[in-house]
């Protein structure tokens, strides 16, 4: 199979999210990214574009430009990442659509849900997929608890507890950075903060694996960090379609807590808990009966689970990310020579012939002393 | 910068460690795989190499053709992966080395020590890098403690307690299973099994954590399921050559651990301890403080680890495979359209505009509901 | 100090809490356990008493005449703990304070908030303690938490995460059962089924650690077994008076869930999370630092926390539950002696000089096998 | 059934160990400690024994008065528990053995296998138990374990791992210290230090689960603090008469531990992992199968984990403490009170009537708000 033409709009320098795009895009070599508009400044976007081997030919200043000039050619990209400012994602999502794109965007989709109600009638009127990056419903686990639901493994389903619960604004003294506070500036980020920012995440997966959409809800938001406009703190009750209850708590004062996304599931039969910082394992009670620990990977995983499940059973899903890290390492080494320049010195920490060496003596002396009855013997 | 060409023997159709390289050199986007004999058939290797977009002249039926092949060219590789049988390491590394590439060798790096001193005075000889992965210390907290043990934080290094210990081989039914069975022969795994297999990398961590070469040991090996010849759990105390005593348990039979990479430093002036299926914390407890919590990507870390730590603090590390999910799910529907075959049904669970749509409504409705005293809101 | 006399009012043979409460009670030696009126069967509650060597004469039919009998006597009890069935609380505590006695209820106090403003006037009147049986708030860590917030350091209280829920009332076959059909009744549980008897832990825990008492909330009520007339899932958001908020969930249909009464505290300066399961350990987040385990006997608590700590750090608080059933298993064996029969075979676990001899022998054997560099040694 | 008489030796004043005893006597009201010889310093014992009711008739100087005093009497003493200094339960077991007495011996029993072996004899021959205090074979899931290894749920035990490594001792600038120097000095404490302190217990919990005893073993001992002359860490493998391998690592430098004894067994079928900082765990992994969390208290336990099991499930076994520090500082007050004096401040804290108050406002604030719709209700 020949690899899909990708494009990219934002994630740019500095982005936080553009990597973790680029890394996943990247992962199964499905991808190559042909085209960009990285970044609101036209020029360090180019530069950007450039460190990632994009031509320069489809290295453009701004989504417009990008625009135009892919819309024409006959070798197409087969899908458009969209990763700029939150404010920006109807528009160029919307255009792109309609000029017969496909396109993946970074959440929120929109502002209002009006907007968003026009992206989906487009979507299905143009035939486009238009994704949305609710990205945690890529776990292995999360997709076993959904296939689960669907197995009817809990019975109905009567309440889903939910959290996204952080403490990283949870600082009075840092409220006012500019990197915090247009999170909470209604003319920023609109009718909500850390619901729309975070508990959405957890909105969505609990919808994901239910398999079932909102029907109503009650909330109370708080602003708990003096001077806030919107709230960094929520508490939301929500009524899905097929009967089953959603207690959704969401929080950026939650010092201590890191991301903290979880699931927990409670049907007739039984009940799931999840946890997105140990994503793993994935705890299943059947009523009257023992909880059970269903490893990523392991045992009677159900056919979705499997597919999504990507390195051995035990193995934190993590170690690509560690042997990615020896990789760099090796990169940068080599590069240097090629450009004949000194390495970074931080680079040089990759296991070299040395330690296959030692590893090697470590085994015969083992094997050795094993043999003699556990006695010492030197290296 | 340009794109290191790549090249790689072995781990083609089925092989369990192949994916995880493909995966973790791809993942920054600085190598192109662009050389490789991938399997022992000849014929299946090049419909492998195919399916990896590496060009048809440069795909080999066997690594002494690669290594033809490539010694000749003027854009010459710069980097061959060996993911072959272990006791083909040996060579192949050997004649690339000769031949002036630089090479990363799945461990073990030889069959035997003497084997492994002659690869490391050919890599000096050459000036070429042989690499061997031992890719667990690219892991951030492991470069953590690692810098913090340099940086002398815990004081002299009394003790290292470390651990790899699974389940994988307890069942006596499997043990006759060709897969498990070649492990436990002496003809084909060498002096040790388990030790060799999954111990060394315990041992490695303890090596490159301490800063320190191991000076001599003593060993137990036992073969607790019947009929093994090799061991398959293993006790080993070793002096390293800094004064540290390291004590190293490896089982294969230990039912109910997963891989189970573990380790423990204990100095004169604090412990620390790290697990691998838990790799994001890392517990360091100052002699007679509380113990802490060191997250990665949190506060505090050393360069070593902020520069090994790829995503933002609070996710685990798996997250790229996640959203890697996704972006493969939308390559499935892609290129399924672009082919005019129905996409395989598993790939249609990605998020759409209707879960953005939904999303926004309810953030609309939250919105409004809180401010009206947490009364009930249709969505 | 002479012992206290002390009168218990049910609590008799099969109660779940009565046990607790004399195994509690015992625990220092504090009480002598001096009169009762164990059962509303008077014959079942003198055999009762009997057993636990209650002298006959102060050895009741019913509580009514439990107060008769004590009331006169010159040697009066010093604490009458009340046991018995929810509806009657109000009653027994009342008519023991009004004759001057000392109470401990158990929670609920009464099944009205008015009764229990009733309690407190005649508790303040008559200068008798009438306590309440909010038994949580003895942990050691969590009076470390009310200590901290007492202390500022975490500033002020934000926010409070406190949660109770357990799955043992989901199985909608069982709900039948009269054992947990009575829970869910209005007339004999009151207004409220889990909150009252389950969350309302911890709504004293969230009080007794901020301080503070409540002064609005608002409450969403599910009964999500069907056929339920109360609500066996609660969320409850709460205001209380020194302007934290807190939130509250507790369920009985939570699936794998044990008891789970968790506390997390959330202020300006820090956040603590602490649970039941675990209650050795207190995790403390000062804000931008690093969690910090607090170790229950460990370095730096408070006052009031060493002062609940009894049992050595390290070792959890159960330690001496697993020595008493030594202890109990060696008076089976010696009274079984005294009254001629043979002992329950379940008995004979405990540890005996034989135990003691081999690990003689082990201790001796490994001196002597580590002093000639590890060889084996015979037992 | 009447209370057992029994009596203490050691145990004092400032003893460890000492109230662990009498908590775990007491708590089930089957003794009553009526004689004593509790301190080297007789008047200080004295007055100790008098704080905890102990007849005066009955209060010794040292053990052989008690000895002496006891051995006359007709209603004898049912049980004696030693609590003195190691170097002393040699001669004291023996002597109230040789006396007809019943006795539990804190371990060590003795201080060298031979006068074990004497003990054993004696008790054979007096009919007299003399029970050694490994307590920890009390927890309800050790029980457990014990009983599926008995029952062959696990088939043939392969393997042991057992752990007791703690850091107390590892602060350079403490060993210095009298309280605990006399650990590692072989006048004192014989031929080792952490083994026979601390790793014994393991010791004895793999002989107790496996059912076995030993027949060989090999130590590795370190002295890592300088200038000890006793090891602070050990490794011993230890081959069971059954045929099991164990693997016992014990520690007193492990900075960071608590004192982290743990068990793993693995057998042909399955293996089973307890630690004892979460004794209320238990985790059980059939051989290609899902791990399973047994609960203390939970479905399927045996028989002897049921008996051994004394509060409800979902509450960690400390909950009696917790409740016990509530009647405690009842005790505090009432005893006050009679004494006229002021009660220690900190013994204010347990809940009150007003506790009770707030939480039936609560219940009924509650209730009335979920009936209109979660609107919010003032208390």
């Amino acid at each position: 199979m020949t690899r899909l033409q990708w494009g990219m709009i934002g994630g740019g320098a500095g982005s936080q999210i553009g990597p973790t795009h680029r890394i996943s895009a990247g992962m199964d070599g499905l991808y190559q990214l042909t085209a960009g508009a990285f970044d609101i400044d036209p020029e360090r976007g180019r530069a950007f574009a450039k460190s990632l081997d994009v031509p320069e030919d489809r290295t453009y200043g701004n989504w417009q430009e990008m625009l135009e000039g892919e819309r024409a050619r006959t070798d197409r990209l087969d899908l458009v990442t969209v990763a700029t400012p939150n404010a920006t994602h109807y528009e160029i999502s919307k255009a792109f659509l309609e000029a017969g794109f496909h396109v993946l965007c970074e959440k929120p989709l929109t502002m209002t849900a009006g907007e968003a109600e026009e992206i989906v009638a487009l979507s299905r009127e143009t035939g486009k997929i238009c994704a949305v990056n609710y990205g945690y419903s890529g776990y292995a686990l999360v997709r076993q608890m959904r296939a689960m639901v669907a197995n009817g493994d809990l019975g109905r389903i009567r309440l889903i507890k939910a959290e996204f619960a952080h403490g990283f604004h949870a600082d009075a003294e840092e409220a006012d950075n500019p990197r915090v506070r247009w999170r909470y500036d209604p003319a920023q980020a609109g009718t909500s903060a850390v619901f729309a920012d975070a508990g959405i995440h957890a909105f969505h997966m609990a919808c994901f694996v239910s398999g079932q959409t909102p029907s109503a809800l009650s909330a109370d938001f708080a602003s708990l960090v003096e001077g806030r406009q919107l709230e960094d703190d929520a508490m939301i009750n929500i009524r899905l379609n097929g009967g089953t209850l959603c207690r959704l708590w969401t929080s950026a004062v939650a010092v201590g807590r890191m991301h903290g996304l979880t699931l927990q599931v409670f049907g007739e039969k039984g009940g799931l808990s999840w946890q997105q910082q140990h994503p793993e394992q994935l705890y299943w009670t059947p009523v009257n009966g023992r909880t059970e620990v269903i490893e990523r990977g392991g045992p009677g995983l159900s056919e979705e689970a499997q597919r999504a499940s990507r390195i051995p059973v035990g193995h934190a899903e993590g170690m690509p990310v560690a042997f990615a890290n020896i990789y760099r390492d090796l990169a940068e080494v080599l590069s240097a020579e090629r450009e004949g320049r000194a390495p970074d010195p931080l680079a040089l920490g990759f296991p070299a012939a040395e330690d296959g060496m030692w590893s090697m003596r470590a085994i015969e002396a083992a094997a050795r002393s094993a043999k003699s009855g556990g006695s010492w013997v030197d290296l």
